[in-house]
């Protein structure tokens, strides 16, 4: 049975990721940080990792992309999550003035400040992760608190949903990204990491493989590196239609182009599930 | 005198930014969202607008980004600022231990982890801007407060810095927009959005004319539109060396090879200053 490392306690959005991603039939390990999903693959104590790594509306995960290359692990997958907010409650039909604190990640906070602002009554208060705050408003069963988090989360900790889809961005995507010791033989997307000289149509020049291949790019990004404005590199995704052999040729091709170019992994393009 | 919307109230990160960017002889104005930024600009109660466009943590900053092509409005200039976090109290030569509670923005506190890790007696609390945290402990005067902010917005509340650099990232990038109404018709960068046909080979296509041109490209992103997977645009910055015929060239070609393309602004790079 496969043991999986994600972000957060039991509920946290990548706790939910990884259930949708494997099913129920694996072995979880709760990490405090991104870094800590990547330590326990390094020492062979999970067999794969989960973790945030892009989302609609904040972009790029930057530590995960950090880490992935700092630790030389690969990308063995991906899924996606509908963020819904929803706000949790120990008991059906509470009033919605009665409840005077809620618990929550501070980004999902920040993702329904409209709600703060029309119950300004409500205290927010911080946990590490949204499946952290449901669990605290379970245990400690007072009627005036409340968490924000999603609908698996509170059927985790047996909360009721007062409130549904409180969040202000109805079109919050996260995607997360499995995380594994060696490179998959096959997928129909493959990431890619380079850089290129600061010289003008450098960019051009290193895409040019791929276009000559006709692969489909569905993502790049420049990863700005503030402090050294001659030093950059770029992240890059490609529908490769389990074409191995044209990705093999392209990172051929790109290396003459490149000033250095890594596989982040071969994977299938993953679904996407509501929370 | 010009008349400048910011982000956050007197103290907070873009305000720092804006007197910087714009020294002392300006009016300032305060608004809560970015939105509301562009909302004073519309409606021309201010000349000029100020937030943020990108972090090196966190990336892009989507908001502003959807502002300027949702109300046509221009990037004039930029200006970065090295974010260094300090714990700003009251009085010189309190106790840490004596430090209950710590005000400030959610990001802020997320930047700081290992701090509040460490010290783990210190309650944080959520505040709108580092500079509403400064007031925040300014006008109560208790000993056990403290707020995270930076070191101009600790001069501006008359607080002291009992710890410094408590950030987690010692390189912690934010680069500030100027918007205004009209484009400039000088500077040294462009910025442009543009969005391409989901067929393969049309991001290299669609670049050519720069390349071409022999412009540097210095950031390139493509936005991911999670709901809808063929429907993407990009953002890119190019260093054109005041070479204004040559930006409207590439212009005229990426019209022939892309879906839409308008530039969002032609300014000058901007420095960048500590907090």
């Amino acid at each position: 049975m496969n043991k999986i490392a994600h972000l957060g306690i039991p509920g946290s959005f990548s706790f939910i990721a990884a259930k949708k991603y494997f099913g129920e039939r694996v072995l979880m390990k709760s990490c405090k940080t991104i870094k800590s999903v990547f330590a326990n693959l390094i020492t062979q104590d999970v067999d794969f990792g989960i973790v945030p790594a892009e989302n609609s509306t904040t972009g790029s995960i930057v530590e995960t992309y950090d880490q992935l290359i700092e630790n030389k692990m690969y990308i063995c997958g991906e899924i996606s999550l509908k963020i819904h907010h929803h706000l949790l409650v120990t008991k059906d039909k509470i009033d919605l003035k009665s409840i005077t604190v809620c618990y929550s990640h501070p980004q999902a906070v920040l993702q329904c400040e409209s709600f703060f602002h029309d119950n300004s009554w409500i205290k927010s208060e911080f946990c590490d992760d949204t499946g952290s705050a449901a669990q605290l408003v379970s245990k400690n069963k007072k009627l005036g608190e409340s968490a924000i988090a999603g609908r698996d989360t509170a059927d985790i900790y047996g909360l009721k949903i007062l409130r549904e889809n409180i969040e202000d961005n109805k079109n919050n995507f996260t995607r997360f990204t499995v995380i594994g010791r060696k490179p998959n033989q096959r997928g129909n997307k493959a990431s890619v990491v380079f850089s290129v000289k600061h010289i003008p149509g450098s960019l051009f020049n290193a895409l040019r493989p791929y276009a000559g291949l006709g692969l489909n790019l569905t993502k790049i990004e420049s990863r700005p590196l503030f402090g050294k404005t001659w030093e950059y590199i770029f992240f890059a995704d490609f529908e490769i239609d389990n074409h191995l052999d044209k990705v093999n040729q392209m990172i051929k091709e790109m290396k003459e182009t490149t000033e250095f170019i890594t596989v982040l992994g071969i994977f299938n393009k993953g679904e996407t599930y509501a929370t």
